[in-house]
């Protein structure tokens, strides 16, 4: 049998770096939101690129399929093996390989977590901005495209990996972009693989672009009495250029939760939270600009502050919401959506996702990187009330069919994985048959995370 | 025959909008650069997109080669129908469709050129900012994915383009991207489609992400009495995280040429153009903060202004650069070279390049985008010398050979077209057979652009 005999080669190479065990299958068959348990039939954990490729080559023998895994921190399945095959757990490639503070760059293997980075960069006044709420891996966050609080200032994942290291499906290893800042030598292979999900390599070294921790930072909360005030707030601050780090928002419902988790005492209504980067003047210039157009838009006074103790407290609450959304449903699952929009109707686009949620009964709260026109509806799925998951279901189509109709995506940074494929050839047309052309090209055997992102795959 | 067959149908089509003309062949089939007289068979001039499909599908019906042609300002032949075929001009398709301040994005046809588009923003209070010195076409500088003066700060055609409308090989259309700001919807198609020189289709739209134009502008020059001491002081600006708008290097021999074309009275030294873009307080900050960085490295007081006429002309002279320096040379052709590396090593690249020139005795001015690590010799090749280009060849050979050995680019920004296709093999490795695998791919006929970036094309 073509598995067995692929699972007793990879034993060769791996030892005990290969398992079958039921809890290790089970811990890579769960997803953090509300997917089924999906397990591999194997999970392997290389440690280094050369393994990665023989697992590849071995897998690609016997036709199973090959399943990348970070930190398991995907809300939508895209780490599940959807039809079984071998889970490579890159929890073992997790090193950084090498900081170059004179070119402001860095190169890690793709199992390093984003806060593992963070520490390792605290030293050299140099900081990864991209920061998706959980303590994601590096190399998932390549792979799905990441975005995160600071992307409307510093740029997603597409911004700032500069090179990669890919194995492809027959086992080559590839490198793609280079060190320098820019090129225009040929086709943007790095662009190609970031959001690519894993169906078309496994990205086993990164090479990212770092920027100057900034001499001065202000971060401040606003209270607005309702959801549009606030909103048409951040279309204004973006509109006239100022330059905000975060601009995010959050409503009444994940205040609340917030308060409840962190033990904040959030106003229970929608509120801003921002950040400014920058020199000391700039920074107290900016904060006053905004604090103009806060209570221009009906906004409570604008309270900030530069101290790094209140900062970093601000920021660990937005970060934990969507735990803190989940601890006020014990026992729950969440269904998360992901819409973005031009930022032009992103008023509307809320307002109307708020009102359906409002009349659907099921709990939701909104958190958002408005800056960008993205926001996230969490909707609380309970373990023992059937209708519950088709109620949520429901709510995520609509939002996502009121992203397209107003010119937007599906999702904004959390990716296609198991919940979005459905999607896909709404929103991309024949763009859709063109990315399963290239698909088939690189991957003709199909054995690279498949039944995932691209036509019938 | 299979080419008049294609050729009738076509003017069946089109009508005087298709042309055999010896002038309109040779004005498709020359060069702004070294390369020799290249006519395509036929010239075509559509007007909508339905007619660039009717194009692509009868030339594939005929496997006739189809080369998409902007402002003729491309510096690497990328325009020249290498194989014969049909040259598309889209100069009659160069209009601003939409223009949306509120989401700061305009869509807009091909041919529609840089300054052109600039004319049209002007009312707006919005910019785009990717600046090449030519007034190319934006479909050109999507298709090459061109960069400029102002990349450091706004980044290039990669980072500015949100959505493309492309005719593919066998005259589907397809969508790329939306107007929302990110999307991890799957395969980044506009990346791939931007720098894929018309291999891979030819765009017929493009939707551009615009900025707000800056409160205040400061532009100032300061001269360094050699290269080292301005390049340290681009670095260290770079690395101190100051925000510069522009930062450019300009070598003596440049400076002269500019004082010779513009009138200007530069002393004949090394310099750094620099912009700033801020609120009046920021832009007076950071001007500050680089004269005090120009001082350390021993170049002359930093003279700046917020004057709009000031800037104008040292921005006006700057882009006029490469017609300065072939004005100096009268009836010379040029090879104008382009690495990019990275910035810890970019001293010693120019450098290195400077005394390369110098030892060959052919003038060869550098300028640079040096915030970004990126610098061009304009290697000056008289008509009547049998010698000059190949001793022009050695040199931007031994460019080439140097970028890729101090971990950069052969090509920062110019392309790859006719000049650069030697050296993706050393590049990208099998990398560069990823990339004719998609070439293969999506255009198995090879009709697009054919002979130029991808293997055996």
């Amino acid at each position: 049998m073509a598995l067995q005999d692929a699972l007793d080669a990879l034993s060769a190479l791996l030892g005990e770096r290969l398992s079958r065990s039921k809890p290790d299958l089970e811990a890579h068959g769960r997803s953090e939101s509300h997917f089924a348990m999906t397990p591999p039939d194997a999970v392997a954990w290389p440690e280094t690129t050369r393994e990665v490729q023989e697992i590849v080559r071995l897998c690609a023998r016997h036709g199973v399929p090959v399943v990348g895994w970070g930190a398991g921190t995907s809300l939508e399945g895209h780490a599940l093996a959807a039809r079984g095959g071998v889970s490579v757990d890159f929890t073992r490639m997790n090193r950084v390989l090498d900081v170059r503070p004179e070119d402001m760059d860095v190169t890690v293997q793709p199992g390093l977590t984003r806060r593992a980075l963070e520490e390792e960069l605290r030293a050299t006044g140099l900081f990864f901005p991209v920061d998706p709420g959980a303590d994601a891996s590096i190399g998932g966050m390549a792979a799905t495209r990441a975005s995160g609080t600071t992307t409307v200032r510093y740029g997603s994942m597409r911004d700032n990996v500069l090179a990669l290291e890919v194995v492809l499906a027959d086992g080559r290893v590839i490198r793609t972009g280079s060190r320098a800042r820019k090129s225009a030598a040929g086709y943007d292979l790095t662009a190609l693989m970031l959001g690519s999900e894993g169906t078309l390599g496994l990205i086993t070294e990164l090479t990212l672009r770092l920027h100057g921790r900034p001499e001065a930072v202000a971060a401040g909360v606003a209270a607005f009495p309702g959801i549009g005030g606030a909103v048409d707030c951040v279309i204004e601050t973006i509109q006239m250029g100022l330059p905000m780090a975060r601009i995010e928002f959050v409503d009444a419902a994940s205040a609340a939760a917030f308060n409840a988790y962190a033990g904040t005492d959030l106003p229970e209504r929608p509120h801003l939270l921002v950040e400014l980067h920058g020199s000391e003047t700039a920074v107290a210039e900016q904060a006053e600009l905004f604090g103009a157009l806060v209570a221009e838009h009906g906004g409570d006074a604008f309270e900030w502050s530069t101290r790094e103790e209140e900062r970093r407290h601000l920021w660990r609450m937005r970060h934990n919401g969507y735990y803190a959304i989940m601890a006020a449903h014990p026992g729950a699952r969440a269904l998360v959506t992901d819409i973005c929009v031009p930022i032009s109707r992103l008023a509307e686009a809320v307002e109307q996702t708020q009102a359906d949620i409002a009349a659907s009964g099921m709990p939701g709260p909104i958190l958002g990187h408005v800056g960008d026109g993205n926001f996230h509806a969490t909707l609380i799925v309970r373990p023992d009330h059937a209708g519950d998951l088709d109620t949520a279901k429901g709510l995520a189509h609509r939002m996502a069919e009121r992203a397209l109709r107003l010119g937007g995506t599906v999702t904004g940074e959390h990716g296609v994985g198991m919940g979005k494929t459905g999607y896909m050839a709404e929103e991309h047309g024949e763009g859709w048959a063109v990315m399963g052309a290239i698909k088939a090209a690189l991957d003709p055997q199909g054995i690279l995370n498949p039944g995932k992102l691209v036509p019938g795959n």
